[in-house]
């Protein structure tokens, strides 16, 4: 198997995006390199259909939505949500070859996800979740579908490595304090970990702006990186005379960044983020005080990201080097490469 | 022969361009894949050569027109009309190799035409013509060149396909009386036929404008498609009272849309349409009126076929499935196919 | 060797820019195809490294310079001007793999030019020069860099060929007298050169605005290519009463204009160039003025090469033909050549 497809895991839940992107209207997607229409139906629920008319190609999101049917744009081919042809106008019968192909597809704290792999093995309970969605002391906000030409693998290397923060990051999310800070790895569970606390140090320009900190503060990152393509970035900062402990997180001001990784192509992906807190809950001001300062640092990943996916096009001469920091990203690229491995069909391992 | 360039027939008249735009000046064309340099001459005809110098292959359009020559604008050689080179600065000797091509050319009806085959395959008598465009009766006016990014293949069928018109130019060419209505082929002759009759049915929106119809009308569209890049569409309405015959369309209003399609490159065509009609002859103002009712309807089918190019492009994995409403278009590209092997050399045949 | 760089040769000195263009901060280079990061150190020396961090690939020029090093902007991996790594945040020991490559740089005549081969085949003493440049009886001038979408093949080629002025700078650097008039060659030696001599002719409008000469002239022009990418070209005028030599040039009105070719890649060269005269020295108010009708006569050379570069990128159907004024970009190329093929390795000539 070696079509550019082979560099996807085609077995998991994407994200499709916010459900507030969904209307009756069409809405085209690109996700693993593949065409989707996506449309909210009459009851309430999502479906996402190939988007290319069997007949002559033209994408269905060209066409018109007519109920809970599309009706294709060039020669009125019609097609229901289930992927099915149910009109070809100027002829009576329709032909089993007359069908579009459908994604299951569910909807989860206002996200819709796409399977994007076989359907029969999909299954909503392995659909991401965290406790603080249903906790009335957090507050959850979505962000932005920030679009980064860059690999999705890159992007989410930079979602498991807090050593970037300090360069990358240093007057939002980093700064020199935490420069040669170690960083803890933990890959033996199926979501790999890297964390690490600056104790006693001045505070970050987040949570200058955010907690209103300004003396030296305790604080932590905590990567969390699901399999394919979720990240949690739990962080926080508390007083130093709180001396926290590792497991009393709560006790500070914590935020979760989660990214949601939507691969479009080898060089394109979609970054769709958004934030949970447990600090000015209902304060809709501070959701907005803080999409401003994360616009800034991601940007900043974006910037680096996509200098990286153009150095990586030109000839390699050499072999890049690794370093302590890397285990999270190694131990990333292993697992997602021995997923792809586990799809391909018995027959092509063989080969 | 595996070059991109036989997916042309070029034993074939190609409209280079409207009379109007050939003056006594450059102006570099490109067809079927090959650049080439038109003007006209102090004679009145046009001439069209290779638009490349044989020395450093400047175009020669980058140069300058002395009389009927074009001298070259890096060393100025100098060539004539007829390909000839007459003048190389500093040198006394022409070597034999020092031409460029030339094509036949003939100008009918305000209309340049290019043969692009073998200059003694060129025959003037099977250039594109209508009697009616030495009639009084009519009224003949040259529209636009539309610029498509498709493949003229897929434009031409658009051109011997009725059906599309409902869908595609809803406001327009077509609306929803003629969805269900069936499409008649002849493809006997050499010149392919796709038409319908929609019998006491709602006009057209061109119609409500330009015949000034409103009550019920009987109305046609005969899509005519000459080999392999011209098409004719007689359309028209008549009072439902008249009760027309199909061949006395010329008692109703009848328009024939011409599109003159010239092949750039595999994903680029160049439509020039233009009209003749029954009614208003001699009224610009009609002209006018109808250009812009065309552009409308013809930007239509320009966003459906580059959609439809862009997905052509995509990875195929399915097999377009085909209708009854196709049969023109199979039979267009099948005669297509038929032309461009009839063109190859006996001995690539054999290989 | 069948990589896209051997159509360049590697050990030579190329100039990366003026001495203005380096200061204390991160220049990105692109020269022979290979991304460089060049700065000014504190002890004014240049350094020019490759812009490629081992580590993440990311270029060292979206970095930080911390005196003379620069630090990665991703993970704060530190080089120092000769490549080393000095500081990997969060790990103490540094691989033997960790470090750049470096560039042999030498800064002369306000010009800082790169080796690009071998570091132990660098000579300094081969570094371009003209006297000229330490007479108080000549005005240096640096001009701009111009971009050019071309191969610095046929760049060159174009500095080797008086031929050309006459048609390409009819108003500026040549007019009609000279089209006719014999291009006289020396190959013999390591800089090939190509001139002629126009005599009793009008002035070009260069020396109609430089010179104030509005009479008759004796006018010339000598091309001196030194390979692979220099150019000299020597031109001026005299009052035709003074009958001069051949050897005489310095008593009229001369001019060198210098031409430093920096190939970027096969289809994109910067022309750095500068201009040397014997008259007006020290008004720099005349070496705007000269600036302004280069950049004009530039301009239009820059308007051929492009095209010739969009021209040879098509299918070629004929072999171009070789005129008489061809001599010196011919042996210019096989020259070229010859100094690519001597930089094989011996087992890849034997292969």
């Amino acid at each position: 198997m070696s079509s550019a497809n082979n560099q996807y895991v085609h077995d998991a839940w994407y994200v499709a995006g916010w459900s507030s992107e969904f209307t009756h209207s069409l809405l085209p997607l690109m996700i693993l390199e593949q065409a989707l229409v996506g449309y909210r139906c009459a009851d309430g629920t999502v479906a996402i259909l190939e988007d290319r008319c069997p007949h002559r190609q033209l994408p269905l999101s060209k066409g018109q939505l007519h109920n809970d049917n599309i009706q294709c744009g060039y020669h009125g081919m019609t097609f229901n949500g289930q992927g099915q042809c149910v009109r070809i106008p100027g002829q009576d019968n329709i032909p089993s070859s007359a069908y579009v192909r459908t994604y299951p597809v569910h909807e989860k704290n206002n996200i819709v996800f796409i399977w994007m792999g076989e359907p029969d093995k999909a299954d909503t309970n392995a659909i991401f979740h965290l406790p603080q969605f249903d906790s009335d002391q957090w507050h959850a906000h979505q962000g932005d579908a920030l679009h980064l030409k860059a690999h999705y693998m890159n992007v989410a290397e930079n979602l498991v490595d807090p050593a970037h923060v300090s360069f990358v990051h240093p007057t939002t999310l980093g700064n020199a304090a935490s420069e040669d800070i170690e960083v803890h790895v933990d890959v033996d569970s199926d979501v790999l970990l890297a964390w690490r606390w600056i104790r006693d140090a001045p505070p970050v320009g987040f949570f200058q702006k955010f907690g209103g900190f300004d003396a030296n503060v305790d604080r932590w990152h905590y990567y969390y990186l699901h399999l394919p393509c979720t990240a949690v970035i739990d962080f926080g900062s508390a007083d130093v005379s709180a001396q926290l402990q590792e497991s009393e997180r709560d006790k500070g001001v914590r935020i979760f960044a989660l990214h949601f990784l939507t691969p479009v192509n080898e060089h394109y992906t979609i970054d769709r983020w958004m934030h949970l807190r447990n600090a000015a809950v209902g304060d809709e001001q501070a959701s907005e005080q803080m999409d401003a300062m994360f616009r800034i640092a991601f940007n900043e990943d974006k910037e680096i990201l996509e200098a990286i996916d153009e150095a990586e096009r030109a000839v390699q001469t050499r072999k890049p080097i690794r370093l302590a920091i890397d285990k999270g990203p190694i131990v990333y690229r292993r697992r997602i490469q021995s997923l792809i491995d586990g799809e391909r069909p018995e027959v092509e391992l063989h080969a």
